[in-house]
């Protein structure tokens, strides 16, 4: 409690003081999101103040979106993330439940986790190798799981041995490396628009120059990214080929072939941050740049959080023969090695045919997920407000008429229990934005059906008092 | 067998020009350091040509310090690593027994991990929280674990709470996130000479000037700190108060205050790097810089690399409240979240009281190891070979005479099984250095006691040849 401490002073309301205070904690980080508040009793007997002090401050705050009430009770914040810099929060951290409806994570939820399965392949390996699973690892990563996953790779129809991929701590690690590695102040790199903060946020911490180029349903836009790197010459694009987020986006072969092409034309590196091809609900798999990837300019990154456990912090890394080196070293100085238990467990579960299975199980129940919550969408989001329909991924976008405001929405939609994540963060211009992404990983299909049930009054109600408000008449009208 | 593969011309002699292509697949990294190359026979047999082709060919590497054999059989890389750019190689992978008598690796050896203990810890957790260890955790790291280490700190005197602390995947992480947040191109950075090549990686990373300041058996020297202090108005030093590596001196108490009295003055951070503190054999221990730090200048970073487990990839750091921020985004931006698993079993494991325990009986086996090394040494290194007496810690610091170069006793000692660590890659200007690093943690008393003869008669030859090559008159001779 001694953190909520302050000493009044008389130029000011007490109720006042006390919300500038708590605003203090929230915006330097020392509240964070979903931080429960103590109770108006609680609080007030401890700072001598009367109840009313507390009750009045908390209000104020509400109205000024610093905290949310809970239905069931409770006072709870809205950090500092989501009110300034909503870029920063690309962790995608589950919200355990705080909220009813959870659309907002596309973390894989923990009840899927194969937990029992992990536990004895981690006993295993302890058992084998006992504190050598607990040493550092051989340089590139534990040379078993190397192999294993050079023979995984070919199922995608990339060809590289051992001695060429490289184990990272995640994905987020690998575009960090990149970065590092590749990226001096004021180079050029080139995003899709809207791509993915965690990326963004590693290209700017080396002070790069980011261009965006939109993505549409086939893929980038080829005309934009081809004018793009002729006038920039950048260092490297960065691109989620399939079920890209937050759109759901996949690249079409025209598209794949045409991007690599530039790539060599223009004398580029691509990144290909692969962490959705596995969930792959309805249609044909389509090669990987890395397949099509003839001139040795495509870092191929796998990631298996999204699919597998988020928390294990594991990911393949496969650069060109040019690049790994340079790469591995950067890799060294920035963990040294990936933990050697998680590398040795995973080994196991890959060797033992797990993995197919485990991706069979989880696509089939995000499947069924996607699909209730898109027959849903249909139904309960008004014409006006689009949305994409993706064959695979976590990610559905859905998008507002343009003056609308998702971040506004995000706070309304919060206040019924329902969570979504606003556009802006998915853009460099960071200002209001009129898409937003809804995912499922969080939330059973029960949970989503009466979820999207209320986002959509949400959004109706939303569009109705935004229109009164701004006295804008309904899109539907100006044709009659 | 595929990679030595070659098509031979006949503009050389065959066993030249399988020379030149495997120095290319060492120097490429190809064939990493301590890699076991085919049998002679074998080699000889894919590649059609005679035996004694081979053989011209290994003797010719060994010769050029490409390869080293191995006196029970086996002909071994010696990698690229070791011959251009030893200050990569930071990591102190064990070499695994590839050496009979392995001084050079500062790793702790396995044998010693805990693993019985940590693997019961690992299934209760894995019992109690499922697939939520397999998750991202809070931003800062899991806070159970945070309140477990604000109150372990509370043993060195440092009063944080659990929001001040944040856990991350190893210490060099802690340097590299330190780097990327505060240093940007040209931007100035002390270190000790020599130092740690990891920390030089990451601000060499960053486009950093780096500035040495010796350190002596009483801690850094404060007149040539205050002078580069003044001079060059660097935004951090990176400093080990406590058995630095690879000296294995200590800062004594007035060394303390004084660092922190002047960065305070001069209004710069301190990386505080404490990886070695836990292990003080014997003598009193001093408070570390963050204890004395009243202005909040000090980054303190905890390792439990050292002491524990390397592969555990887990730290801790500890920075000025004004900092706290901008470093967790950094850290979100390098990997999200460390292990889940690692960090609620470490929690475990320190509410459970057993990292006293396991501090007191790894302090027992290395403080045995020290004083048996320290004994050798007197006895079977020359007198013009003075060498540290740390009180703690891993390392010795070995000097020879100002001309030689332990580089080249390095090469030596291997070929008779001994590793050392040259002294080069301590230091920024990595030519040749007449110091080298011995430490005692992947061998026995035995071969402790063995090994150092073997170093003992090792260096007395080399200094006898070099000076009959270099026409050196002993240094003692000068005085008669």
């Amino acid at each position: 409690m001694d953190k909520y401490n302050l000493v009044f002073n008389s130029s000011s309301p007490k109720y006042l003081q006390l919300s500038e205070h708590i605003k203090g904690l929230i915006t330097s980080g020392k509240l964070t999101n979903h931080y429960k508040l103590p109770s108006i009793r609680k609080l007030a007997s401890h700072l001598k103040v009367s109840t009313s002090t507390v009750v009045q401050c908390y209000n104020n705050l509400e109205q000024d979106g610093f905290l949310y009430k809970k239905t069931g009770g409770g006072t709870y914040v809205i950090g500092d993330n989501n009110i300034t810099s909503l870029k920063e929060e690309f962790s995608d951290i589950s919200l355990e439940n705080s909220v009813p409806f959870d659309l907002a994570s596309a973390t894989p939820s923990p009840v899927f986790f194969p937990v029992k399965t992990f536990k004895e392949l981690i006993n295993q390996v302890l058992d084998r190798d006992g504190g050598y699973a607990f040493n550092y690892q051989e340089e590139g990563g534990y040379l078993p799981l190397r192999q294993s996953l050079s023979s995984m790779l070919s199922n995608y129809k990339i060809y590289a041995t051992s001695q060429e991929i490289s184990i990272i701590t995640g994905g987020q690690q690998g575009i960090d490396i990149v970065a590092t590695a590749l990226l001096e102040k004021d180079d050029y790199v080139i995003i899709e628009s809207p791509s993915y903060p965690g990326a963004v946020a590693s290209f700017n911490s080396r002070g790069a120059n980011i261009i965006e180029v939109p993505i549409r349903k086939s893929g980038i836009d080829l005309i934009q990214l081809e004018k793009t790197l002729a006038q920039y010459n950048p260092k490297l694009m960065y691109l989620m080929p399939d079920f890209q987020s937050p759109t759901g986006y996949r690249y079409d072969l025209n598209c794949r072939k045409k991007v690599v092409e530039l790539a060599n034309k223009y004398n580029t590196f691509i990144v290909e941050d692969d962490h959705f091809s596995d969930l792959n609900y309805t249609s044909t798999p389509l090669p990987p740049l890395k397949s099509l990837d003839n001139k040795d300019k495509v870092i191929f990154i796998k990631s298996f959080s999204k699919v597998f456990m988020p928390g294990l912090r594991l990911a393949l890394m496969l650069p060109p023969s040019s690049l790994y080196r340079q790469l591995n070293d950067v890799k060294k100085h920035t963990d040294i090695s990936t933990s050697g238990l998680v590398q040795r467990a995973f080994d196991l579960f890959l060797r033992e045919g797990l993995w197919e299975e485990h991706i069979k199980s989880t696509k089939h129940i995000y499947a069924r997920r996607f699909s209730t919550a898109l027959k849903m969408l249909e139904r309960t989001l008004p014409w006006e407000v689009p949305f994409t329909h993706p064959s695979g991924g976590l990610c559905i976008w859905v998008t507002l008429p343009q003056q609308y405001d998702s971040q506004t929405l995000y706070f309304e939609a919060l206040k019924k229990g329902v969570a979504i994540l606003p556009g802006n963060r998915f853009y460099l211009n960071n200002n209001q934005h009129n898409s937003f992404r809804l995912s499922f990983t969080s939330v059973t299909e029960q949970e989503i059906e009466k979820g999207t049930k209320v986002l959509g009054n949400t959004v109706k109600q939303f569009l109705h008092e935004y229109r009164n408000l701004h006295h804008i008449k309904h899109e539907k009208d100006k044709f009659f």
